[in-house]
């Protein structure tokens, strides 16, 4: 299990190899929320997303000699990346399982971060796990969870602990912080580094509307899934159900759950564009989207958010601030 | 004049008003570039540029009962912005003197600051210097130039105390460093301090096509002014000569100028929206464009840039977006 002495240990192997994003504010922002807005900003982690964090952590956490031989993932997105990156600077195998009829871009940068791509055909009902599988037994390859993995959740948490120092350095002590919710892997460690550094400041869970299984399962107690597999823009963060790992976190320490429209994440984007000068993705803007248009269900003088942004699709973008870049 | 001495001062007063930018990095660009190239994001900046360092700088260093009674700058973009927001700060009036014609976001965005806007019909011959004269004489306002004032430079000389340790702490002692250059004051702002703090680094400024004044300046050794008042869309940078504090300074310590296309810094633009996730403005684009596309004319295995963004034209980059976001 994860819990603050496994964070701190990730902390210190992620020094100097990973960043301490920024938590930036503007008056703009502050005005629409009716409250002081800090955007953790972590677009502008290597990689452009946290999963830079949790990537490190598991494969730095790992033995030398198991490290030796590789590790393996099934993601088309910022998890791949993370893992990817983190391989290369160790100089070890990656090997990342994806979609066929993934974006072009997605594939191609996860190649130029040194991973070999193995794509299977989604449609034709090929089993990623199968491939993964054998691909791991043959070649001795370690499989890192993109949240279900206790050195994950760890890296993750590293982003809370800079949270609890960069706010109590900005006066605040109590005050919500909106993540961004998928599995729960960010959300449930910056919720235990909390919990040890800034007692005061709550975790709540942000998820797009049609994909909020984390919010009703934190309302009714149990683990609830969604309807459908996809369907938003926010594709970085649609899960089918919270995490077997995180849930019992989230549910000790987060909530209630906050859930935002396509539209909402869309205006998101273009505020951070145009009022914090920071290139979020939809998945990566809900929480923002939240603080901003939700801010009757969201209580005290301060609100903090996280921000991604790993695989941004410039057109979505240009028709994001085309719509909203007036705001 | 400004030394080090005047910025480290500044540094003093600036402590805790302004943010410490990162230096960012991404593998992507470092292979367009053929070297490391580390992005000083200034557009992360309070008012999205550097413009408030100096802003900040000048109104923290008059003497209280002067500086009471408020200040005043012609300008109708970052500099209004920085000035207006150190105002605010310090409650004390702000004016500033914009044509007309400025662009309605810019205008709402000073007033949004906080500053009393005075517009003045540029085409009907109005001058703003007369506006200017008469306001402060009546109200006892202070004239905050935007490059030509010692506080200003050496506020903006902070930039470089940061890029300075920042370029150290990732093992970088020996690199150019292009800065993107108008009248100068950041220019030789950044000279200055890295002369003192890190002399193994060489400022280059940067501009766009037909508005390189100081490049020419700086190539023929005395004062060149452009041939037009304005059309580059990197406005933000676009000043008729060097200044008279600045130019010195420069032809001092840097140099040689370095001279790109309003495509290229559009280019640059939509690299940085994708490879680092921040929102430039074409002027505060034209470093990083020189560093990608005058690699030729760049030396060493390491290149600084800065990025600036303050007032950012949303439909200018959803263009640059849809021409070059495939990058």
């Amino acid at each position: 299990m994860t819990d603050i002495t496994r964070i701190l240990a990730a902390a210190e192997r992620l020094k100097g190899h990973i960043r301490r994003t920024p938590l930036l504010s503007s008056p703009f922002l502050d005005e629409i929320a009716g409250r002081r807005v800090l955007v953790k900003a972590e677009c502008l982690q290597h990689t452009g997303s946290f999963k830079a964090r949790g990537g490190w952590s598991a494969v730095s956490a790992l033995p030398e000699a198991v490290r030796g031989r590789g590790v393996i993932a099934f993601s088309s997105g910022n998890h791949a990346q993370g893992v990817a990156a983190a391989a290369k600077a160790f100089g070890i195998p990656a090997v990342i399982i994806m979609p066929a009829d993934a974006p072009a871009l997605k594939i191609a940068n996860t190649r130029a971060l040194g991973a070999e791509v193995v794509l299977y055909d989604r449609a034709g009902g090929a089993s990623r796990e199968a491939i993964g599988a054998e691909l791991s037994a043959a070649r001795g390859l370690t499989l890192i969870r993109p949240f279900d993995d206790p050195e994950v959740i760890a890296g993750q948490g590293t982003c809370g602990l800079e949270i609890a120092e960069q706010a109590a350095g900005m006066g605040v002590s109590t005050a919500d912080v909106v993540v961004c919710c998928g599995g729960g892997g960010l959300t449930s460690g910056i919720a235990l580094a909390l919990e040890a550094k800034a007692p005061g400041l709550r975790v709540r869970p942000a998820e797009p509307e049609g994909f909020d299984d984390t919010a009703r399962s934190l309302a009714t107690g149990t683990p609830q899934s969604n309807a459908a597999p996809s369907g938003s823009i926010c594709d970085a963060i649609v899960t089918p159900a919270p995490g077997q790992l995180t849930f019992p976190v989230l549910q000790r320490l987060a909530g209630p759950g906050l859930v935002v429209s396509d539209d909402e994440a869309m205006m998101a984007m273009a505020l951070a564009f145009t009022r914090l000068k920071i290139v979020v993705e939809p998945g990566g803007a809900v929480a923002l989207a939240a603080c901003l248009f939700r801010k009757d269900r969201i209580e005290g003088e301060a609100v903090i958010c996280t921000a991604s942004g790993g695989n941004v699709d410039a057109a979505l973008y240009a028709e994001a601030l085309g719509r909203y870049g007036h705001l």
